[in-house]
């Protein structure tokens, strides 16, 4: 198996792109190849022993920053890392790509290079969060940001057949993220999408979702549209950093806090892990004609070895193939 | 002053309302007219010991349900409790109205009853949520589930002169709530929204805000469409729960967690109080011409006690007048 990684994209990029990298060439033994500016990369990769047979650098002189815009800086940067990592994927001399950079320019780049499946008109961004139980499939997380019903609808098939097949779920439960759970509540998109969705044969469809039952692991597979989706997981990571900062002024501030806090370090050291966004770094642009992993804006090396996994994951289990197959 | 308390809205109700009214008119020396249905407030006020001069009874024989359409619940049911509390507003024998009921319904009859401030297209439910050192105020929190860019426009022009005159702000700071910073991240609405807050003088806009730094505390206003307020609200709320279960399993299964909860105890107590939503139990319908509150539909006694308490600062500090005349 060899992947391409987009060493230029993210707000950590090159370091901890390069030492994600490192480590899961060794952990996982995939051939890595390390898309971006050669000088900057073998910086990076002269800080770590690692082996030459499964990591190697292609050059590619141009970055697409965070704030660009999508389309202008994927039709003017040719030679952008994302770009030609894309290009390396759509030319078969990789299985899958990687990268943490612009969400827009990367999704405006696998379209505009590699397309999608037949018959889906909008990929999405698909992500596993942990929920009470298990863990919940949601889509879309920032990809559409302007989504119509049949949008919304073709989001639920993709993920049923992802679930069903990779997740191994028989029947997905399919859940609406809406402002209500009545029928009638939501607006325009939420209420029309509904319809969409209680008349489809081909989904298993509980209804809608409120936001506070989002967690509860009630659904298999959440949709929304991608502005409601990146809005909802950065709200949840900053209120994530909230409480513990909260908490750590509490525990500056009483000995008896200090004492709790000391006993109850490893359970809140659980906790941070099992929420941890950085855990779950990888996420998938549903409907592309290839495996394309987005990992976090600002993931670290540890969640960008994991979403290396995850295409990993994706290359064993042919997910393009399933897709195609059942749709 | 004179209060007018939906006694049969909210998940709650009749009992938390009642319990709450009882100890508002004690607490602040108000008057409050129960409205809803006569035996069933009864009922819960004998519960009590409580004023006779300062808490009565106004029949309404209907009650709407929290799942039902609000334009036709609201024709409907004339005798509504909610929309009978509205007509007191609007003949003027009571000061402001209190309700946890259904939003929809409650917007709608005070929009049909009572209507807008002239210039104001679309009032919006505004609250206060607790930030890192501050409170920030975020609308809408539901009341306009589909807007226009003109619409969260008139929002911020709204909050503008609320945190000024009221909460005392020279120069309130209002940002747009969106999934970037960057002027060209967004979707339609916030796109074309950024543009004309950008281009306004009589605001303070600081730009766009991700869901990431709600909580700062960075923005004293946030502007958003009522889809995304209610569902980043309601995420909120399930967030928290989620990790107050997580917590209480990990002291449950460990001896160390157990001894380390009992030591910081007084800590998590001050955190669960200051994050709960039952003590910034009030918000306003920020438009209509008359003071409406609305209490959260699973308000407790002590949610629908503060709701009582921003209901008579809003009386108080005179806020129809002052947004008026600012206008």
């Amino acid at each position: 198996m060899r992947l391409a990684v987009d060493a230029m994209g993210g707000d950590n990029a090159p370091a901890a792109v390069v030492e994600g990298s490192v480590k899961a060439a060794k952990a996982y033994k995939v051939e890595i190849v390390l898309v971006g500016r050669k000088d900057d990369i073998q910086h990076e990769l002269n800080k770590y022993s690692y082996p030459n047979d499964l990591i190697s650098i292609h050059h590619a002189s141009e970055i697409i920053l965070m704030d660009e815009s999508p389309v202008a800086a994927i039709k003017q940067k040719k030679d952008s890392s994302i770009n030609v990592a894309i290009n390396l994927l759509k030319t078969k001399q990789v299985d899958a790509v990687i990268s943490s950079g612009n969400t827009g320019a990367y999704m405006t780049s696998a379209l505009l290079n590699i397309g999608r499946i037949h018959g889906i008109e909008r990929p999405a961004i698909a992500t596993l969060i942990p929920t009470h139980n298990s863990k919940t499939m949601f889509l879309d997380m920032g990809a559409n940001v302007d989504c119509k019903p049949k949008h919304l609808y073709q989001f639920s098939l993709m993920g049923n057949v992802f679930a069903k097949e990779v997740l191994g779920i028989a029947h997905p439960k399919i859940a609406l993220l809406n402002i209500g759970e009545e029928e009638e509540k939501g607006n325009e998109l939420t209420f029309a999408t509904y319809k969409l969705l209680k008349a489809s044969k081909e989904i298993n469809f509980i209804g809608n979702i409120e936001g506070k039952d989002v967690l509860t692991g009630r659904a298999d597979i959440i949709i929304c549209d991608g502005f409601v989706g990146n809005m909802l997981l950065k709200f949840g990571e900053g209120l994530g950093l909230y409480l513990g900062n909260i908490l750590k002024k509490e525990i500056k501030n009483s000995i008896f806090a200090k004492i709790g806090a000391i006993f109850l370090y490893p359970s809140l050291q659980r906790i941070r892990k099992f929420i941890d966004y950085d855990e779950y770094g990888g996420a998938l642009l549903l409907g592309i004609n290839g495996i394309c992993i987005k990992a976090h804006g600002r993931a670290n090396e540890k969640a960008f070895q994991n979403a290396i996994k995850v295409a990993i994951d994706s290359v064993d289990h042919k997910i393009i193939d399933i897709i195609k197959k059942s749709y």
